[in-house]
């Protein structure tokens, strides 16, 4: 448990990438999916089924753990991973994703954002270096710098503004990181790149990162709002002019559809609510694309959700007893789609990592898409 | 799976029993605690893990399954066992003590009662031959006769009147189920004893139904708003009449002490929603009693609930941890105490059937209770 942060390149096949991530708590095969476990907890899963379907890093937010059990409560208990019983890597945002988001009476400048807690009202303040602290209190493998990201559609010059000063803060962040012995414990910062839908801002932000010495770098402010073909064109400037011996984040990202498009492009590791948030919502991936259990079509269906899945979820309940559980809102539907779903993405995941590593990552990514477009099963 | 449906009386010490019914899904150890599977889920539970504790028979709701997805639905698809992938024993309720607590506009006559579904107002009629019917499109193994259950306190002209009426609807039970061949598929219907608390008129009750030819008796209409003592006097004038060779079922009950005091009455079979709906709101069972994980005295208490217990959710996660996700309202909260509330309870069983075959059920009685007088571990 004592390895520092490394990352190995151990394929490439086009821009496809296989690699291998040295944490703390172990090692992360990539491409790499992270699923979320916003509140020290991947919702509706344990955390042995999350690690027995092949993750071997989960996403904890810091907004949310910031506010409730507080940072300063986990570390006294040992940190984030003794707490949510993950003895594996963890990765954590740097909260302002969050705060943006979902706190009250936000106020951005030069110093960081002031806010209140959408629990209590409660007023927060916060930096880069307070982030930067708060990430190290909860013992995070992987830290994020703080950034301001931009929705889009938006105007250039408000892009340019908050990528600056994106720049700006990833400076303050590693000095901070540095300083607080984030090295010594083998922990990585990430940078963010930022700069929107506008080419040029994204070169200017990843180039300017590159030179400051991160272990990784994300890409942010992607896949909020904007189409897939303008994600991918972002992706096609931004990775090449990154690092090729440091692992690549595209955050908040997305469908398998999404996910395969940019292994294309050179990116190692993604994180997304949607397997585990579709699952509380009756929506299920499979290689077959999305199937909504909610749908009377599958009310007598007693044929499982893919009958050739190695997950229970999967194989071992009938689609009409899924929709029964969807109809009724019993837990146990949200807890068997979220399994199912996380069992597909991170099979997905094992599958592009082992066609990279044989050059058949094209072939790949064309069978799955055959079969999203497949479709589901006929009805009965 | 075809063995038809057989009690066999192991061992007995004091009024404690130790036997084992047959059904045609299994053997089931007794004194049995049957977990609550009202819409045909454990509450946050996958089925695994619901044997794994121990539990040889889970308990349907006949209201929540006649409402959705409907008895023919699941008979279509097999019935219940293949719908909730339980291939083990399974009992019904008749639906009638739903019917009383849940639907609106009830009319109750002679005939059955008609009412309302709680859920979209749909107009339902249900008599002793539909209830009999339903459960045996379930499939269900143990089923249950419709009866007309009296809370209390009660006028005993009330008691009286409902006692008599579950007698005559009793027959009728009987012998819709004969007609409808249950006693063919090795399934058991068993009558309900009703009589408040009236001695004389439990007394009437059980001697009447034992007449009867049913496969085992059950004591409705306790633990509805009386006193524990009165629950415990009225076992004993009840069970003495019942035919030893024959299983008893007491519905509903209870708190660990309602059942380890119940045992030694003669009981041989419990089911209740205590542990799961107690574990959806933050309080667990132990050998140290009842632990609200709400209380702010755990929140950093990195102890786990027992760490001298079997079962994970016990052992391997703080209280501090579970403190956290209640708060919060996380799924992984209810999954958390819902298995260690089982798991308790299973193990309380398991207990009390080593402890009866040794002839150290007194002991082991006096021991547990020692237990929970003791109380939680002192705060940190």
């Amino acid at each position: 448990m004592t390895e520092p942060f490394a990352f190995e390149l151990l394929a490439t096949d086009g821009g496809a990438r296989r690699g291998k991530l040295t944490t703390p708590h172990g090692e992360v095969g990539t491409p790499a999916f992270m699923p979320v476990g916003t509140q020290a907890t991947v919702k509706a899963m344990y955390p042995g089924q999350v690690r027995d379907l092949g993750a071997d890093v989960v996403l904890g937010n810091t907004y949310h753990l910031m506010l409730r059990p507080t940072a300063e409560r986990i570390a006294k208990l040992g940190g984030l991973h003794r707490f949510m019983n993950w003895p594996h890597t963890i990765l954590t945002d740097s909260g302002g994703f969050q705060v943006m988001s979902l706190a009250k009476l936000r106020k951005l400048d030069e110093t960081g954002v002031t806010f209140r807690s959408h629990i209590d009202g409660q007023r927060y303040e916060m930096t880069p270096e307070r982030s930067v602290e708060i990430q190290g209190l909860l013992g995070s493998d992987i830290q994020m710098q703080l950034d301001e990201c931009t929705a889009l559609p938006a105007e250039t010059a408000d892009i340019e503004r908050a990528m600056e000063l994106s720049l700006r803060w990833a400076e303050r962040s590693r000095a901070a990181f540095v300083a607080g012995g984030g090295p010594e414990r083998g922990q990585a910062l990430f940078g963010i790149v930022q700069g929107g839908d506008d080419p040029a801002l994204r070169e200017r932000s990843a180039l300017a990162l590159s030179g400051m010495g991160f272990e990784g770098h994300s890409v942010g402010g992607l896949a909020v709002g904007e189409p897939q073909d303008v994600m991918m064109r972002m992706l096609e400037v931004t990775t090449p002019l990154l690092p090729a011996d440091k692992p690549r984040y595209l955050m908040g990202v997305g469908t398998p559809d999404d996910i395969v498009k940019s292994v294309a492009r050179g990116v190692d590791m993604f994180d997304c609510v949607m397997p585990t948030r579709s699952g509380r919502h009756g929506l299920a991936f499979t290689r077959r694309g999305k199937v909504n259990l909610r749908n009377a079509r599958h009310a007598e269906d007693p044929r499982p959700l893919d009958e050739e899945s190695a997950c229970p979820a999967a194989r071992d309940y009938s689609r009409a007893y899924l929709h029964h559980l969807v109809r009724t809102g019993e837990t146990l539907g949200s807890m068997l789609l979220t399994w199912n779903n996380l069992a597909y993405y991170q099979d997905l995941m094992a599958g592009m990592r082992a066609a990279i590593e044989t050059g058949g990552f094209a072939d790949f990514a064309q069978s799955a898409r055959v079969g999203w477009e497949r479709g589901d099963i006929p009805p009965l």
